[in-house]
């Protein structure tokens, strides 16, 4: 007998794993991969300019320091927190909270807190509670950030798109959504929103929208799942409360992630839900229970990373990235600038303003697909994110994404004379 | 109109927040939170005696300085590693690839190995990949640890009970359990079990055993899922290979954790899956896709500080845990003799002897239930695992759990002085 490796059968394994939901990322990344002396605009990645590897030891000390004297805890304690199993819901979750108070006057109880491996646990846990029977199903404004499409695969739960429209959220729409959902015998949960220079389109909801889009979630009897990772990163004109700050009948599920606003690496976000169960229970001990059996716990150490950025500000992220703000508000100027320069001949080739953000929608007259992509980044040196990925194949054909987080001002001219090029030529051909 | 907040129906809920499996976890923490001053032989953490927050700030700087001097990065380059989002399969393959061939002899693809939050989230993305319909089940050794009972209820994933057994593993159930379920139209995929020192029972597996349950699995075409945290803490006379490298046919998915010999607060695992798929990649690859939408990638941070570890003691964590290991003997030993001692009038109170591990298992003649350890925290002041937790609510009933890992010898002896007056008055409440 010879023994014969194992061969498994793809079409024996999970059906998310042919989604395009999942390849997508894996197919951007291996193009940026394979053209590493591109100027990327593609990731919409925090600026590396102010990593130290001594805030991090500093940061850790500091919130150790913090339980000994604030919290009391002896040393051994204090080390026990640090490394040993711990709560499943976290160990800084009244330093989120008062976070939450500082920066956007969000007055949370902390043990509606789970601290989650970065936000996109937060928002796998939600999908997979709220997904019970096949008939669950979750709206999202499109174009959507990719990475709740993709929890959402993980757990067969559909996705319906909601058009965006100029006010962030086409509030008809989502009402038709909602009705023909329940009308075809789904069960709608939920809507997912960036109400805040959304990823990828960069729109903001006013302050009546947010008023609007919440009656209407009571009237319609579904949760609004609120994700603002880019709220901080505003170009100074002020910004309109959180729905979270705005929610008086707990309607809104308020996503956090620490990746932009303290430091990526930590991999540490959360969730909000304060959410009463008819079991007694908050919403945010359900979440824990599916925590304890996809992570068990976030890493303390981790947590402390982030928790001692925290107290070294006051609570403050505003504070913490005062310098982190003013390089993403310099270079979406020079992005915004240095298209409108390069198209002024170009009445067709049109572009979002965002009034913070890391992102600029550029739409064009030709098709901008991966294979687009690919001609522009071995022919230009110039990478960027076709929009149709954040719109589950049904649009953005025409459509790239720019990011300007991790460039230098002389790279967002150069790659913008690259960009125009590109852009050049591909209009060239369609004649 | 007044404002009614939202009351979340409990029904509508995933499935898996109503099962034992992830209930019990939260009862068993809730029962020790309430009874501090216990001796608590319940949880199997390790010892927390040489925590040690200087370790911490070293092993990072360890890992830095490895990167700039053995990887050639510039300092942007090596902080990027540590603070930016990161490679979705991990930063320290390589380092444990190297501590698998110097502890283990087994010789992996780096490429294969996926570092994930913990050793759960390497069950959970496994269990996630080979559930593709309602029809596939995984099979595992009972008594089984929770953490992967909870992992397939979060899949809706059953799991089909194998006697255990003195072996370990009762091949001919195996085979009976796999063909019955393709009989009743399921597709069994996998076999779940700890060779060494088994969570909870402490039985290990001979080499022989290891080789028939190889054969078979090629016989039964299934996989096998091994989980092996406890292997380094042996009683000195050696141990067989893990099934993984014994494995020349890739039908072994090794599940790996450095909770309990590293640093548990790091909180990161791995998954060795060198599994060719029919599609071209690897079954890491596969699992890698998957974990982009649960954490998007392990904290490298906290990847840093295990990897520091093993460039410490020169990839070996036999080196790296000699203190430890040699305090589990002691103890483990102290255990067992002080069981032996103060039962030797009770024949029908059984254990068995593990060579190494944490836990041992006590059958008494009584109904151990959580009412019982409820007795046994409040009267005695001494805790354990109900058996039970671990066989589904299929068995267990007359069986406790203890675990010597994070007690003093003191502790130890007063804890048993303590059981052995709860066994007393238990048994003595059965006549």
């Amino acid at each position: 007998m010879t023994h014969q490796s194992v061969v498994l059968d793809s079409g024996q394994l999970h059906s998310s794993l042919s989604d395009p939901a999942l390849t997508s990322m894996n197919l951007l990344n291996e193009v940026a991969g394979r053209y590493p002396e591109a100027i990327a605009f593609a990731a919409g990645r925090p600026t590396e300019q102010f990593f130290d590897v001594d805030d991090l030891h500093r940061d850790v000390a500091r919130f150790r320091e913090y339980l000994l004297r604030d919290k009391g805890y002896t040393p051994a304690r204090a080390d026990r927190e640090l490394f040993q199993y711990g709560r499943t819901k976290g160990i800084v979750h009244e330093l989120v909270a008062r976070n939450l108070a500082v920066d956007e006057r969000m007055h949370v109880d902390p043990e509606s807190i789970v601290v989650t491996v970065g936000c996109q646990e937060a928002m796998f846990l939600v999908l997979r509670a709220l997904r019970a029977t096949a008939d669950d199903v979750i709206l999202a404004v499109s174009p959507t950030y990719v990475g709740v499409t993709g929890a959402a695969r993980l757990v067969d739960m559909p996705v319906l798109p909601v058009r965006e429209g100029p006010a962030g959220i086409d509030l008809d729409d989502l009402a038709a959504q909602v009705r023909a959902a329940r009308a075809a015998g789904l069960r709608p949960r939920a809507c997912y929103l960036v109400p805040e220079f959304a990823n990828p389109s960069g729109v903001s909801l006013t302050l009546e929208t947010r008023l609007r889009l919440l009656d209407l979630a009571e009237e319609l009897d579904i949760l609004l799942l609120e994700d603002n990772p880019y709220g901080l990163f505003h170009d100074g004109s002020g910004r309109p409360p959180t729905l979270k700050a705005l929610d008086s009948r707990r309607r809104v599920v308020y996503l956090g992630s620490f990746a932009k606003t303290a430091v990526p690496g930590a991999r540490v976000g959360y969730v909000v839900a304060d959410q009463l169960v008819d079991n007694g229970s908050l919403f945010a001990d359900e979440l824990s229970k599916l925590k304890s059996m996809v992570t068990v716990n976030t890493s303390p150490i981790a947590q402390a990373v982030v928790a001692g950025r925290l107290l070294r500000f006051d609570g403050s992220l505003v504070e913490a990235n005062r310098r982190e703000a003013e390089l993403y508000r310099t270079n979406l100027r020079l992005l915004l600038d240095g298209l409108e320069a390069r198209f002024a001949d170009r009445p067709d080739v049109t572009l979002n303003v965002p009034g913070g953000g890391f992102f600029v929608v550029v739409t064009v007259d030709f098709r901008c697909d991966d294979a687009a992509l690919e001609r522009s980044a071995l022919k230009h040196g110039v990478l960027w994110t076709p929009m149709h990925h954040f719109y589950a194949g049904t649009g953005g054909f025409s459509q790239l994404r720019l990011s300007c987080s991790v460039v230098t001002p002389a790279q967002i001219e150069t790659g913008l004379d690259r960009l125009a090029a590109f852009v050049r030529e591909e209009s060239a051909m369609l004649v």
